[in-house]
């Protein structure tokens, strides 16, 4: 079955005996098979995750408002999400296109299965081969005013109904009222194994320090910067031989999978972030 | 809680509609609290496999024994094992040493929760390392006749009460009677990325093909070598530099690790083997 | 210094006593500064293989045309190419959009220094999006006659004067006479870990083998199909979980980077392959 | 030829033209055949390295000082060794077995070319274990002046001529005093990607931060804590399922792999430290 087909359910709650049976036990009296489950127990914090794949069922109207209402009767957070309901994802980009371009060619590929209406970059320089590729490319230069510019981004992003922000290698930091309006919702990429060498240049940075590996974080963006629920990481080897450029052209490689990793991910409600960690059921 | 107070229950049957509610609900009416669930669905065979873990009940003989017929009732085939009732570990070695002490090391260390009656060896080499470390070291030459060593190789290992045989770079292959006596219980570590390297060698067999990474596989044995179903593998970078004896150095830390994987899954009920694949839940 | 200034000299020669000591002499009693130097000696096949970097001096004509002939009357097998000299690539796709597409992407961005005069395809499927790119695309359909097919492919290449042919995700098998014409200069991706899964469909390979790494293999190409020299490998992990459209999906990540690797390293003059192996200098 | 009838040179020096001419000019002039050769430039720093292998000549006394003298005039910082004069190593251990255990082991069977007169714990604990394998155990209890133990410590390594010092999960911080004694010659593991999770517990740091991959660092260690030359590091696959616990077990492997790999390195002479980084010639 593709995965249009497909809807998942998320719960979060405070653990306690007989959930799994009850959950079970209630999409099995509204007809509804479960194809895939997975769960978690974080025991230092008692809170129990799930998440559950089933076909979508013919009266799916009916049937998802009394799931919805029962889970809200037990007293559990929950998301449920037809997978065929695809996500608007806004990409935000500056002048590195490795990122940004991955990501459309991953959509356009079918790869990720959401949709683009905007991409948007604080420079023009990009603009001739997103619009090539048949996106909607919109310049928001700082010109000065990095507060009125963020706000006209906002107001761009809700007038497309974003449910997802790409920072991929967007390279500006956002401000608290920014995040505010998307939770969990923007997705970063940065370019080194966080917490080490978070802040500016981190290849200059491992350069210096001589580490032996170089890599790739993807997280939710939080108010600190650098500091949200990590999603993914990669690494790679270097060694002596490498020079920044080198580790740079390494990170690209990096960049783009583990960025495209986390967003595939998000799209398919694989993610549940609490507190400044995430479950990843992969 | 420490892993001897969980029990694990495993389900193989043909996938339906209900399965997991059928399943926890039965667990919920027992008392039952589920610590952890793993499940996968083989679309293509209609498999459905699922592993359970759950804190072990005060009544355990009168639960277990009515969750086991219940499981049989529902057609399910099942395996129920409170973590406590440590597997009995028969060890195979040769010449080389490094698998079969680092299995030892694992077990005195408390990582790999198993006892270990004998250790068993064509070779004498080993008996001194073995003997000092406190493992009872038995040496089952040749002699000429592999099928009569092999018969007192079996009959010690039952007198021992063995569950799991660990060829630890043991460097003879068993016969189709000693697979038969213990189907899917006897793990090799072979020191290739199978299905590459099969057979002897495979070292050199790498040097010669000029490849760029080697690898380690463990395997549970079948009548057929090297065929067996594929546990646990590891890759590590080679180049034009490493000679064989590189390599093998090299392979030594890896097969060490993937030989050790695998059996701490099977020690902890993670693997199920059918048809010449497994699930590996972990 | 970048690349296009430096130029690369590689020799390959049986091994004897003082020929480091020789070569340098060489290069420094012409004027030329060792800028970074590699070498390797194969013990078994007492061939020695040295690669050296060095600054382009103003007056190159005469000077590489004495270091050649020294070399020469060394008995030396030496190439001797300022990077400044671009070669000029011509990529061979089929159905499959990514590997192709990422190899003009790290063309048109800088990190491949080289010139892709053409884009051939035995289908039409990917020509607009390959013209929209600023590329030459020709569509060769095979129409029931290969050889005729091959033929006009060779033509065409040998028009455009092309140094290395890229095969990426070409479908059809060459024949022995186009890979006479281009020795050690066609490089294949292959979506496995050679030699494991060669031929067809290697993804449904290993997700019938149940194996748990998938891997990708660049290699030069030669009359026996899978066989030629390995240049680059990398591998990524895959569990029960992974149907053969999740192995796919990964193995392109590997796949385009494990090629553009090696199309890099050949770009840079870093490979020297002798039997059926190669030297990488990274 | 195996390790002990070679030779390993090493040089450091200001970059200038005609250095490998000049140094593999002297090498032939003396009779020896160099059989390995790596170099780097750090154009950084304008620093040169070269690190040669080549066969002992039989009157080694006479060419030794002769190639010594001949470098010293060149103004190269350089050091010369034969790998048959084995380096003393003392190994300083806590109550962690793990890596302490697996260096002995690769000494034992011959995988680290040394000789290893002592092993050195702040607990009693581990000597019986190390006593059993025929090593010497000191137990240097802290007894409230950790001063005066570091100085029996640093008595007992001078009276064994110890020219490298392993700390092998040794859970103590040295002095500025104990380092001056040996420097570039302490060799730490820290059992996380540094510089991320420097300091105490790095395990629940990193369980903490939700991290998806853990490290291990082995370095020189400096006065500053966890901040010297990094020489290797590796890292591990962790998910929201892995306890501090896991991350401890996962980390073993690692740890082991890392240090044992800086430990050969630094025996075959493969490294030079400057500045706070290090060239690793492998």
């Amino acid at each position: 079955m593709t995965s249009i087909h497909r809807a998942v359910l998320r719960i979060t709650c405070p653990d306690r005996a007989g959930i799994v049976s009850e959950v079970s036990g209630l999409l099995f009296r509204l007809g509804l098979n479960i194809h895939h489950a997975d769960q978690h127990l974080d025991a230092e914090a008692n809170l129990f995750f799930q998440r559950i794949e089933f076909p979508v069922p013919e009266d799916w109207e009916r049937v998802s408002a009394e799931l919805k209402k029962a889970l809200d009767g037990m007293g559990m957070h929950s998301s449920l999400r037809r997978l065929s309901e695809r996500l608007r994802v806004g990409v935000l980009i500056s002048k590195h296109p490795h990122c940004g371009l991955d990501i459309l060619d991953r959509h356009r590929t079918g790869e990720l299965h959401c949709d683009v209406p905007v991409v948007i970059s604080n420079h023009a320089d990009l603009g001739p081969e997103i619009s090539r590729r048949g996106y909607t490319f919109v310049h928001e230069a700082i010109a000065g005013n990095k507060a009125e510019q963020e706000q006209r981004i906002l107001a761009r992003l809700a007038e497309e109904r974003v449910d997802l922000v790409i920072l991929a290698r967007y390279m500006q930091i956002l401000t608290g009222n920014f995040v505010a309006a998307y939770p969990n919702q923007v997705i970063n990429i940065h370019h080194s194994f966080l917490p080490a060498f978070a802040g500016a240049e981190p290849y200059r940075q491992a350069f210096r320090k001589g580490v032996k590996l170089v890599g790739a974080t993807s997280h939710y963006v939080t108010e600190q910067l650098d500091e949200g629920p990590i999603i993914a990481q990669g690494v790679t080897r270097v060694s002596h031989r490498d020079t920044v450029k080198d580790m740079e052209r390494k990170g690209r490689d990096l960049e783009r999978v583990v960025l495209a990793e986390a967003v595939r991910c998000h799209l398919e409600d694989r993610i549940i972030a609490y507190g400044h960690k995430t479950v990843v059921f992969e």
